[in-house]
């Protein structure tokens, strides 16, 4: 989403009461409610109609994973407010799309907000907001659009009970989805890259006037990845600091294991940034270079042309015709040519000798 | 306000003793002072002619808003001062526009002042100098202008009891009221994304030499709108925290709420920043690809008739006529001016297969 | 005073004893010292010629301000450190011009220095450095030249009785020192200001050669201007703080004062800054976008004489005279102006078609 | 290794549970361990088949320094792992090329990873990532390929017991191999300061189209090795600070040796980077120094021949000779010459005169 | 010396156990040693041949102050070393040229490391490293070359009983030489801001191409003065602090002393550096402006003569006579080349009207 449009529905919801929810009727697509209960040794999956038919989980000291595709239904994101005890501003960002990812600790729970971006089951890149609240036993995520999902990967570690995920808490799920969603932008950041290199060989080897215009997407996509994934750094570098109470010990370094992932792409970002300066920079010397040879070019054409025409212009044929005293112009006619094409030639090697070409 | 005004201003008033206030004469309108007083159950609204009907409410628990719309009249502004027990600095911050938006925090009371931007009746973005001043069951809040008013969205959820601001105290109101204000900014940033985009097309497709000045502008609105922003950060960001004893606990989050917009707003400002110098820079380079272009396009009709110039030259139709053998200029004619395009179309093919045009 | 000067300066000094002081003899002006004495109920003042004659009132609780002109006199100087028992490298700062804006806490003492900037009396602008010592009960300012002095203006206020001068302390009056000198500052900001406006609309209207000289001076004098400034953040800072127990505690809220007037001057500078680039920007743009009209208006030109001289060189009138058959050249010759004319335009239409001109 | 490279493996391993190994079957060199174990008196050196052979070391109390040439290998990977206690995430970073610079104290044991760069034994330079983790009386160094090996210097100081190594413990050890990777930088620098020596007098002397792409390369040079020594800051610093109970207090002022060597190397690359930018800013300005160059040139042919060109076009030599009222054309033609070469000299003299040539 | 050799210096040295000494072979100059014993009764100074004659001053209270010309003498260094009790790190510093400016705090002792740049004997610059050891009663320096000597300025003081030093300790003589030595950077810093002054008015003046070399060379200078400023900020910060005990009370204001300098000349070197970036801003404009009239130029010419190609090639003399009616030549001939000077004259008039010129 581009920052014209997220702008936009800040600029509609003026004079709203803080932390009032608005039904979004634009968007007609049902919203789809699936859970996961499970502990080391137990395991229940299910999707539900009603959003009241998960909060039986909430007493049971199983992690609980709510999956919301929709963040449009005022109803359902009230209900979980209360039943779970949501500050209604996290409810206010959790329905508003285009917020800057952020980190909010309220004690009982802690609240994250990213991008996710990934490739669709048509392999276009789709982008769309994640809320993320986890406490002592729940993780709620709400995803903006029930597109594609990169969380499948997580389902079927929990389903065939791979790796640590069934045998850890609430905090290592969380963790588990956002270093899903931080590794999907690898897949971005190989696109840019690529487009770099593409872009590096064409503005040394054949920069064109399409050329510009391609260095300008590339550096605008660079601008909006990077503006995503600055904040990160701070939202990741609090959860791997142990100040909230909710994330174990053990969990800790995976935390940390993220923030790693963050910076190298901050770092990542940066060079792009670097590289892609340099790339215009080189351009606009390389269209300076072609300038010179255009008007090397020219010059030269009109040091080889312009004592012709004067010599051709003094008095034609006849004259010099008059002038070797041939009336045969079969003879002096060749002699003339002759005459101008030594010229020519002669301009061309000065010309040379003087390094001007 | 521009910077040059603000400057201005302050010069005026080299030589005045710290604190002095200054009846403003040029300023003619009047000064409308109305008073809400209000708390969970009970509510009161009136505008007043004296400032001094409205100090009754002081001694009472309920929350007093008193809202001045002009900063210019002397005697209004100091009785407030010696009733409210403000510092005759601020007093002088009040009366005195141009200010950078600043908190001050004097134990009994917070000043906080901003720059207030929105559209008036007419839809003309307007802008003025917005004091606020709160203590525990206090706001005053001093308008530069009497203009259209963006409080009474505010004055209406306290008329009709909407959300939370009746059950809660000064603090509350006055987040209500920066946030209100913060709000309008985003209006204020929409123009100038719409601006920044159109520019980019413009830039892009068809740049002109107005373009020039249309860039320029653009700059020039992003520096002006971000001077009045930035600071904001660090006023908001010291409400957030729980410094003073002024803020409830409660309220809290509010506050972060306006901080996290305040970072939003920043961000987007110091990305169009990086978009309009790119634009200047691409906008550079598509000059001089056009002066490129416009160069081989001359280059192309040099070499094309300046061959033709000296082959003309050399002797006119007459010696042609020779050449040819024929007396028939019907024939000879034709023929000469065949060669001639003939040389002008195999120096054009030349010019296309060295790829020069 | 250009940095230049104040290196040169320096660089005479070398291998001078630290604290050693230098009798600057190539400064003929007379040094003039003027004392004020004053507490809430009384007042003196009074034009000295020895600096001894002030020592007096050392003892005495009531403020003592004494103003030297001219820092140049090592004996005056000497005899202040000796009295007032001031560390040998603050006398050798007092009496080094070029000195940057600093901050200095000895404990029974303060010393900043500041440079002045103001209109002289013909209302050139001058500036000069000036150094202030002040303790408990005294202020010790010294000039470096005797110029107009912005100083009256305090001195009315003592003798006056106008404000809060006469009822504090030596902290106030030290504060009302700085606050002049940095009001002043608005003066040179306001002129900048005007400036640069100026200069916009002519790079944006009408650039031309000297406009260049104009914006590089331009930004010259924001660099020398950013230069004594910035320093004084720092300095201002500080005595903001309550660190030093010579700052009254009633006193701090009017050194943050100017603490917010210098940031809104450092504000104005970046901004400045910030344009004056995009100003040199929009000039080197303006100057590409020239360059286009001019090279469109030549290949204009040699689009619409070129054809013209090849078929002009081709045979002249008699040969066109042969080929409409005429002999009369009253009818041939018409006739080939007008061939000629029509070429030039049909030209023109074309390159008008294409958007080459 | 480049960005895309290590930004590719990243996405390939997308979906992988964390802290999971994959054995890389690609690589199909031989994996290679070395084993040393040494403390003041005793020695013992050896190449190893399996991991499991020199596990023996780690009750001992001598200091054991375990190289493995190749990190392909997940069985081996794992042992250690599990035989040290390593924490997964650890395992899957040595697994994985690409990383960033960076140092995790685990409490045990600390693990540091960075770039090495050096000469093969053919000369050519060639990187490759290196792990090091060390506790107490062990350090295990994994590298990425089994190239040269600049370690040789480090097992040559051991075996004939020279210098502080054999007398210190595992923190000495690891230092002195953190300080060989540190020193070969420096040849890299080396070579990437020479080029920039050439790059500078190529731009200043005989700036070409060709000029440009070396510059191109030269900023990503230093854009590459500036991304892996600016990490080390931080690394190194931490190393040098007594925060982890692993450095001993005598080896502490090696570390901060090592932190004194990066601090260096980014010094000069950022001075380096600085001279980059001004050598691209003067090859821009040498080819519009060119340019003008090339059109002072082209005016002056044009300023020189066109005169000549309308004299020659008014009549030719039959008019000529008929104005010298000559009809000899031995006299009047050197005469005609005469006069074009003398328009030629004089307009050229004009020109030197205006000083536009 | 530049950053190429201190690098190719540091490559030398890869593989060298680290505190190992080299004697450096190419260095043939003798080793002068000076040593200086005082208090502020007695003084001692004599030039010895082996440093073992200075160590006997070691146990006197009295203030030593070895100096050492050459730092390539391995055994010397060692001996002091060993005498001293320095750390092997600290002796290698001493010993290899190319270090960055630094302070070291090893206790007993404070190592602080700098470059000293001053006008020899024959007014050239020479730069040379300066290794500073102090401790409570001695302090020891080595200088890389004997060459003249900015510290006999120090000598004359002690030998004289002048100002402080001997009545002080260690602290003010370590003090005294560095402040001669940062005194000698002003050397420098004036004939960059001579320079910079220079350069500016050629650029605004008359810039030719042999402007770009100098405003390079002038970047490059302040490139390299910059790099060994910016440390000697922290060096010198640390010393003002009163963090080693190393430092009298009494010293303090003098290293804070020092510290404001090498502000005031960091401050320079930035405003510096900022006018530079400026002025090869304007060099880049004001070539682009002269590309402009050379265009203007170009276009005029050919706008005047290229008119009178087509007209002197339409026909020439023989057709005008016909056209005038006249056949004498001494009539028509003056009347054609009347009309074309009319036609140029009106061409030009155009051209103004236009403003095209």
């Amino acid at each position: 989403m581009s920052d014209i449009k997220s702008i936009k529905s800040r600029v509609r919801k003026i004079g709203m009461i803080p932390g009032e929810l608005i039904q979004q009727d634009n968007v007609s697509s049902e919203v789809v409610i699936s859970v996961m209960d499970y502990d080391k040794d137990s395991f229940v999956e299910k999707t539900i109609d009603a959003i009241e038919d998960c909060f039986e989980y909430k007493e049971k000291k199983s992690v609980t994973w709510i999956n919301i595709d929709g963040n449009h239904s005022k109803d359902i994101i009230e209900k979980i407010g209360v039943h779970y005890d949501v500050h209604p501003l996290i409810l206010e960002d959790i329905m508003t799309v285009g917020q800057r990812p952020k980190i909010e600790d309220y004690g009982g729970y802690i609240y994250v907000v990213m991008k996710m971006v990934y490739p669709d089951r048509s392999g276009k890149t789709v982008d769309e907001q994640v809320s993320l609240l986890f406490g002592a036993n729940f993780v709620i995520t709400i995803q903006e659009k029930p597109l594609g999902d990169p969380f499948n990967i997580i389902r079927d570690r929990i389903r065939n009970n791979l790796g640590r995920i069934r045998k850890s808490g609430a905090d290592y799920l969380a963790y588990s989805i956002m270093d899903i969603i931080v590794d999907n932008y690898y897949v971005i950041l190989e696109k840019i890259g690529e487009n770099i290199e593409t872009m590096e060989d064409e503005t040394l080897e054949k920069p064109s006037s399409d050329t510009l215009h391609k260095i300008h997407a590339m550096k605008r996509d660079l601008i909006s990845f990077r503006k995503f994934v600055w904040p990160l750094r701070e939202v990741v570098n609090m959860l791997g600091r142990n100040d909230s109470g909710l994330i174990d010990k053990n969990t800790l370094p995976y935390m940390r294991d993220i923030y790693d992932h963050v910076i190298q792409l901050i770092d990542s970002v940066e060079t792009y940034r670097d590289i892609s300066a340099t790339i215009l920079d080189i351009y606009l010397s390389s269209q300076s270079n072609r300038l010179n040879l255009v008007m090397k070019r020219l010059t030269l054409i009109n040091c080889i042309f312009m004592p012709l025409t004067v010599i051709a212009g003094i008095g034609g044929m006849s004259e010099w015709s008059m002038m070797t005293g041939s009336d045969n112009w079969r003879i002096s006619y060749p002699l003339f040519f002759a005459g101008l094409l030594a010229i020519s030639f002669i301009t061309y090697r000065i010309f040379k000798w003087k390094g001007w070409t």
